[in-house]
């Protein structure tokens, strides 16, 4: 059995090979912890929990949490990776703004903003994601990259895609979002607000 | 004595407390390791060189090397140091167009070529001081952002110009630009003509 656990056919953070199939109290535990992990991150941010406060709010014993996750890193991975997922299902196929349906420019502000409100939420092990210079161009990553650029695309924009796609994700950056927001107090909104600025000139609107 | 000596009025990076005086010589020996050492990093790149090469081309005992800057790291510091000062002095008070004398939009892309080239030759240490987060918000760094923002206000730029500054810096990363040259085979012509395009929609020129 893999330390980190991973079926979907998207796979959005390297999350190791699958195990063999789970059934019973074992698949069951699994989601217990993802849930209480989940909720406890939502209350506290991800650096206050602790595995043993996932296991006791999940109800299930600490040995149980070690032996389904590895550690708790393995289990903010497949927490991240769930996450990811969710957020890629809403921008490709979820309702407009964010998904198909409303103009280019429209799309691409509203992935700015929902992106800023991720990778507040999951500051912690994104960081630790992206100071890994492999994992920064690594696939899962470029995923949003590339949605970026096809929005530009779609858009009209000018000039090199790619660079552009860049300097816009990089206002997504976890260490940077985190020092705006902790450093220098500024908000999601202003943020959100900065980044449309930089989106609408690149677009030329 | 510090392992890293600093004793310029203007430090770019951090590099400890300033050492006593040196005098006779361990200035010469200094001098003698640190020109060997940029030498050889232009000829081979900073992976290649090691302190057995720098010492041999110095003319020094190695064991020189190690007592005037601690470690292979320690005299890389320096060098990047004495080189960042170097292209500062250029930004600020050299000829046109990246000093001052020329309009801020073409002041600012001159930077950005620049400031490419210099990244390209001081990938490695770069990219190590840029995957600590304290580093890359700490003074030092915040003064490539700052001329970029004081360029984009000149140039009469609207909107939030701290992000638009980080959106362009985020182009020069060490890390970003070795990617784009090795893994994609850009060239730095390429990068530049990029840099140029977000630039100029940010200026809205």
């Amino acid at each position: 059995m893999s330390v980190v656990e991973n079926r979907s056919d998207l796979p959005v953070l390297p999350a190791g090979e699958p195990g063999p199939p789970e059934r019973g109290d074992a698949a069951r535990n699994r989601a217990l912890l993802l849930d209480a992990a989940r909720r406890l991150v939502d209350e506290r941010g991800a650096d206050s929990v602790t595995t043993d406060d996932i296991a006791a709010a999940a109800g299930v014993g600490k040995g149980t949490l070690f032996r389904r996750f590895g550690s708790r890193a393995g289990l903010m991975i497949v927490l991240l990776d769930e996450d990811e997922k969710i957020q890629q299902q809403a921008i490709l196929f979820g309702p407009p703004p964010l998904g198909p349906g409303a103009p280019p420019l429209q799309r691409l502000l509203a992935y700015g903003r929902e992106r800023l409100k991720f990778v507040d939420t999951h500051r912690a092990l994104l960081s630790d994601v992206g100071r890994d210079p492999q994992m920064r161009y690594n696939a899962p990553m470029m995923l949003h990259h590339s949605h970026i650029r096809l929005l530009l695309d779609a858009a009209g924009t000018t000039g090199d895609l790619d660079t552009q796609a860049t300097a816009l994700l990089s206002l997504l950056d976890a260490d940077y979002v985190h020092h705006q927001l902790t450093d220098l107090g500024r908000t999601l909104q202003e943020l959100g607000d900065a980044w449309e600025t930089v989106a609408r000139k690149l677009c030329g609107s």
